[in-house]
């Protein structure tokens, strides 16, 4: 079977490589690969910065962003053959930390894990593939091909978790929301701000294209979309809460000085880093100490956020998910997905001529 | 009687003025006054720089970190003549935003809360003073001139319990804590590390002094005391808490840097800024989205925070406490205790010949 691979750390080596059948051990159920989606830490491999060949092999099958569907499970898996499937990134080291054998290997404290498609362990970009059934979710069948957002949604389903948990810490009644930037986790979390129960958020996006699907997208949730600076934006907006999904320096700075009082600034963005900014630290810190600022940042999901961004993706308007896939790329073409085009929001790689 | 006045924004305009003796409302305790003490704050409405006065007087009685003795105390109230107690600095605005309407004015969302002492409305250093009695925390009467250091402490009080709410977002047993800075809020953050319940907390505190008495004070809490850079600390501990209380940017910076895996940097330092310093602002997302870090600031305590406070302090060694209190300086000579000496931790104004 085909599966797309590359050699972590060695810039031009991806290919499409043929690779035995998988072979699913107990507990694992069989998939036929439907879809994966491609992310910015894709790139980053691609380009040779980042990613870990699994045990003492040179190459890594990418792809965390998963959908398939089920051909074999096992009894008692909770599968049957049929189902739509998503696959967990990431799994806990066999000698876990207190957080991993709490189930939070999203919150791993001794970086002991690995990440399918990511670090140490193969990803989801091949026409088949096998997954413990413990770390698989079920997708709704009527997604279908949309499936293949579960895995961004529930990075973002998991950064409005931690903004309540933290949030609860006192009065918590936010207003008005500000995300910064309109990619797919910024447009997701926008999704899930606007779906939030008994709230009446009103939300606004940041980017900094003024054509595209972008600012459609977000008036299509209801939100407000801005172009402008977010000094300016936020200065008069005074968001209680700031998802920051640019992982660009200068907003991120500025995300931590512009927010209300006792705003949380979530930061799911990563950033190569490398550019140097003057900043006035002991100013900065002055903002944050005398407003009770919180500044966090929030990466991966663990299972209960897997669930609840399928329950988001579920309540969500199909034709506004659907537009936020904007290029679907056959697995041949592979190479044409990893090269960012100006209108592109997510890109998915498709591993299946079957529709889905 | 005699009461230590400024005019905010007026360098050099410190003075002791005779006022008329105070009128205590209905519910309000009148109050002899036995010691207030001086912090950064303090001094920087000495130096013109920060405070606001009542209404539409000129001048603002100093003092918000209080000590005094009941003389009056109305029917009820659940004081009695002759009660320790120490008066709680902020007020909500009678027009409250939701924090304060449920209490929690320290994390007041609309800036018009006003601070005894500080912003608009008269501080506690004079010979009498009132307070609403629902405003004011009894003090256990053995503490005696030791109270003084309730309002720090339950300053230092709130940091761990927003610490502690924030930490409960995901699995969290901290085992090593590093406080920066070993004036009166890092001493009082470490006192509070080594008192946590069912925690076997590793304390390290950072300061620059090899002399004086802060080093000494560390040990006599069983903490590790340290004086070279933080980097080098920190890496070598990696603090899965950071109480940061020096105010320093590059110590605050360090701090956010530092820290361990889905570790909390708690700011409580108020730095006047103005110098600017050079980071990579990407690096630093990158470190604190990766890590699922958290950053936040703490300010001021709500009467929780003072109850919480006063239960430290009783549980407290009383040798160790009154090591802090190192200068008292009597009302008439108030002026130098606003020039810091190279010794000082706590400096102290006695309001009263009387012994507390």
């Amino acid at each position: 079977m085909r599966a797309l691979t590359v050699v972590p750390g060695e810039r031009d080596s991806l290919e499409v490589s043929e690779l035995p059948e998988p072979e699913p051990g107990p507990g694992d159920l069989l998939v036929d690969g439907i879809a994966v989606g491609v992310c910015g830490t894709d790139k980053d491999i691609v380009a040779g910065e980042y990613g870990e060949a699994p045990g003492t092999g040179h190459r890594l099958v990418l792809g965390h962003e998963s959908l398939g569907r089920v051909r074999q499970a096992p009894t008692g898996s909770g599968f049957r053959p049929g189902d739509l499937v998503a696959g967990v990134v990431r799994r806990p080291d066999p000698e876990p930390c207190g957080a991993c054998a709490h189930g939070e290997f999203d919150m791993c404290r001794n970086g002991r894990y690995t990440e399918r498609g990511i670090k140490g362990h193969h990803g989801y970009a091949s026409e088949r593939w096998t997954v413990d059934a413990d770390y698989a979710v079920r997708v709704d069948d009527e997604l279908g091909e949309l499936g293949v957002l579960v895995e961004p949604a529930s990075v973002v389903a998991k950064a409005w978790e931690q903004i309540d948990r933290i949030g609860a810490r006192s009065w918590f009644e936010p207003a008005r929301v500000l995300v910064t930037g309109a990619g797919p986790i910024g447009l997701l979390a926008a999704l899930l701000a606007t779906q939030r129960a008994g709230a009446d958020l009103d939300v606004h996006v940041l980017d900094q294209v003024t054509d595209g699907p972008k600012p459609e997208l977000v008036t299509g949730l209801g939100a407000t979309y801005h172009h402008r600076g977010l000094d300016d934006v936020a200065d008069r907006i005074r968001p209680d809460v700031i998802v920051e999904a640019t992982g660009a320096g200068p907003v991120v700075l500025d995300a931590m000085r512009r927010n209300a009082a006792c705003g949380i600034v979530c930061l799911t963005g990563v950033s190569s880093g490398g550019r140097r900014f003057e900043i006035d630290a002991g100013a900065l810190n002055r903002a944050i100490v005398l407003e009770n600022d919180v500044v966090f940042g929030s990466v991966n999901a663990n299972l209960r956020h897997y669930r609840l961004a399928t329950e988001a993706l579920a309540k969500a308007d199909p034709a506004w998910l659907a537009g936020v896939i904007t290029r679907r790329v056959p697995l041949a073409e592979a190479a044409t997905a990893f090269t960012t085009r100006r209108d592109d929001v997510k890109v998915v790689l498709t591993l299946s001529d079957q529709p889905s």
